[in-house]
């Protein structure tokens, strides 16, 4: 083997790879959020990673057009997905015919996106969506129902403290419109975005300084300093007294979501309405979600998405209005992991290790299948070593229960279960161990 | 929107897309193969899909790096994974340190090859895999656990009736070996590969050709003729009475991969030794594997795979053998579907649809969040329709139940569950109709 030219065995930066603990703890959560998403009736999805790059970049441009990894196979021009949306939007048009609607997906798969690497960014990574899909129309109840998969979502996924923020993009729309502002609409919201950090007075300057009239900055200041509970709020954008039709429609259908949202049981604690969500201006035409974990807040929303008017106007001339949500998980779980916050149910895959004490292991097979055939995942240490070398087996992928078998075993058929927490050893026959290890 | 460009929503050939019914079943599937691989202790990995070209080609060569879909982003030579072995050699070599041993590891998830597309073969495809990898040594009871798994996974995917062949590479090579016949071996295998089809006399033939002598003619024949029960085949080859050092070990660790696989309880009716299994001559250097449904022999073995002696010899001078298997899923899940042969414990993400008859949702939302709290999968249908659609809508993703609420239904606290197989339709308060969905 001296002609072997070694290679260094690198993983390209970006990508994230896991320990297996790690990757336990991660693959609970992925399954928690599959779960929550079932619970909804969300039906499952996997369309191909790869896809024609015509396709897959039909409205796409700018910043995505640059981050897509694309490339030629034979006379084929490919592109890796990007997000979720874009093959969704295919595969409803494609698959058009045979579909009905509403149209519910949810989809848990790696994206790519060739972004400059740094901590906390992931080239590839898991997003995890929910869809629903109209024809010609949806009802606003579908609206509602996104809040209600977010808090069970993170709830299941052990989360106690997190809120989501709910706006309508047509209220912003709206009062731009009555304003006659909807061409300096993407300057406005910049600059009330920052009213926390420089104030009022400096927001009125900055918008007179992009040429808002008085009037107009009046009613903005009055919009954006609009506070309290959800209904207070509620209250006050109709005290605005805006009489714009898409302002009044944004109101009725946040009114709308926030009444459906508590039927569904949403509770108070875990919901507000944020008149300052935009989330881009181009692909959002009605209500839009936030979620931020109140006590990392820092680490920005977790789980965003809105309504859409028309989701596959590139490929059909159906008219396809939609809403959803997207998780970005994977820097989600290495922000999470970095601060040591994840509850993992179970921390190991084996409930058990076998551990033989000599070479006899005919009844440590037998025991194994046993176990195994009783739904406790057994693995055996069989390779001729120390023992403590074994039992690091076990401490190293955090195994609960380790079960030792030699002759004395073997001859009274009572066999020492140590418990690997508190190091509690008994000498129990198999019917025991099982119940024990099930508990 | 008269300015858009449309695009026609093409999928690759030879990229598996799902309709939703058959995903449900392809999930299930790969759940059961996850549960099953976990059952045996194995731990999960998920490594990138993308890697650098010199790391996953550092061995491949021919058909493989043909097939590999390799390109260029940035200043980085890079290539998508075409099987999960090449990744786990880097895995182990790069977080070697930071293991412990035997590794055993399963993963599920695409791999790449750029194939001619034809029925049934896929260029993204699943692949599920088992490996054990120890540290310079590892244990023959591994290569006993090996046909467990299998067993174990195909019962669980619910098949009664499939044969796990078990041969050993040292057998072939210590006869060869015996015989100075080493450089012919592929040439020799390859001939008496069709001795059911052409027969003894013309296999004689087809040996005298390629130069063989009449002795190891004499030998080779009687090998390849023996037959009988597993304890039988052992026997004859003990009888052959070679002893060549490397057959005579092929046949010790055949006996003891029998003798522990009994004792891990695979029934006799499931395995058998076929002596003509080689599964390539690089790579392999003991025990093989290959899998037939035996309903279905026609499509190929379903599960292969074998012990190798050094996994990453490319990568680190650490020396690491291993045994392993691979399920080629989205080829087996495309054949098994087109004979109408999966069982699906589950055909429906739900397990109840909503059908509110009016526009009064509230208590169609307040019972929908009860079900779900409930651990019932629970769909509501909210659009304004005739009721034959959303009945329609029901049948099509093959919800079991429809729960009706209208007026009468509110009054009374009895609503309507319809049984969508029998049409059986009941009126029950929301205790019954709990127990009644979850049977």
């Amino acid at each position: 083997m001296s002609e072997i030219n070694r290679i260094e065995p690198r993983t390209l930066p970006g990508f994230m790879e896991l320990n297996p603990n790690d990757q336990v703890k991660f693959n609970q959560m992925l399954d928690s959020i599959r779960n929550s998403y079932e619970c909804f009736g969300f039906l499952p999805l996997d369309t191909p990673i790869i896809e024609f790059s015509e396709v897959l970049l039909a409205k796409a441009g700018g910043e995505t057009e640059k981050q897509t990894y694309r490339f030629s196979k034979g006379d084929s021009d490919l592109s890796l997905r990007f997000d979720h949306t874009v093959p969704l939007a295919k595969y409803v048009a494609k698959y058009y015919n045979e579909l009905v609607f509403p149209f519910k997906r949810y989809v848990i798969g790696k994206v790519y996106r060739g972004e400059r690497p740094q901590k906390g960014r992931y080239r590839e990574f898991y997003q995890c969506d929910v869809d629903i899909i109209g024809e010609n129309e949806l009802s606003i109840i579908n609206d509602a129902q996104i809040p209600s998969i977010i808090y069970t979502t993170f709830k299941n996924l052990g989360f106690d403290k997190f809120t989501i923020c709910i706006n309508n993009r047509k209220i912003l729309n709206g009062i731009f419109n009555s304003l006659n502002q909807s061409e300096a609409a993407t300057d406005i919201l910049r600059i009330i975005d920052k009213i926390e950090k420089i104030g009022e007075e400096k927001v009125e300057t900055e918008l007179e300084m992009i040429g808002i009239d008085e009037d107009a900055i009046t009613t903005i200041i009055r919009f954006v300093m609009i506070e309290g509970s959800v209904d207070d709020k509620l209250l006050s954008l109709n005290n605005l007294e805006i009489t714009d039709e898409i302002f009044q429609q944004g109101v009725q259908e946040l009114s709308d979501v926030v009444k459906c949202m508590r039927s569904l049981g949403v509770p108070e604690d875990y919901f507000t309405i944020d008149l300052k969500i935009a989330r881009g201006l181009d692909y959002y035409t009605g209500t839009v979600y936030e979620t931020f974990l109140d006590d990392y807040r820092k680490i920005g929303s977790v789980c965003s998405g809105g309504r859409f008017d028309n989701l596959a106007e590139y490929y059909t001339d159906k008219k396809l209005p939609g809403v959803g949500i997207s998780i970005g998980f994977t820097r989600l779980f290495y922000l999470l992991n970095q601060m040591d916050v994840i509850k993992a149910d179970k921390e190991a895959i084996s409930d058990v290790l076998i551990i033989p004490m000599d070479s006899e292991v005919d009844d440590c097979l037998q025991i194994a299948n046993t176990l195994r055939t009783n739904g406790i995942n057994t693995d055996i240490y069989f390779e001729d070593v120390k023992m403590k070398k074994k039992m690091r087996y076990a401490d190293k992928w955090c195994i609960p229960y380790v079960l030792i078998i030699g002759e004395t075993e073997r001859e009274t058929g009572l066999y020492s279960l140590k418990n690997m927490k508190t190091g509690e050893q008994e000498a129990l026959n198999i019917d025991d161990i099982i119940n024990k290890i099930k508990q």
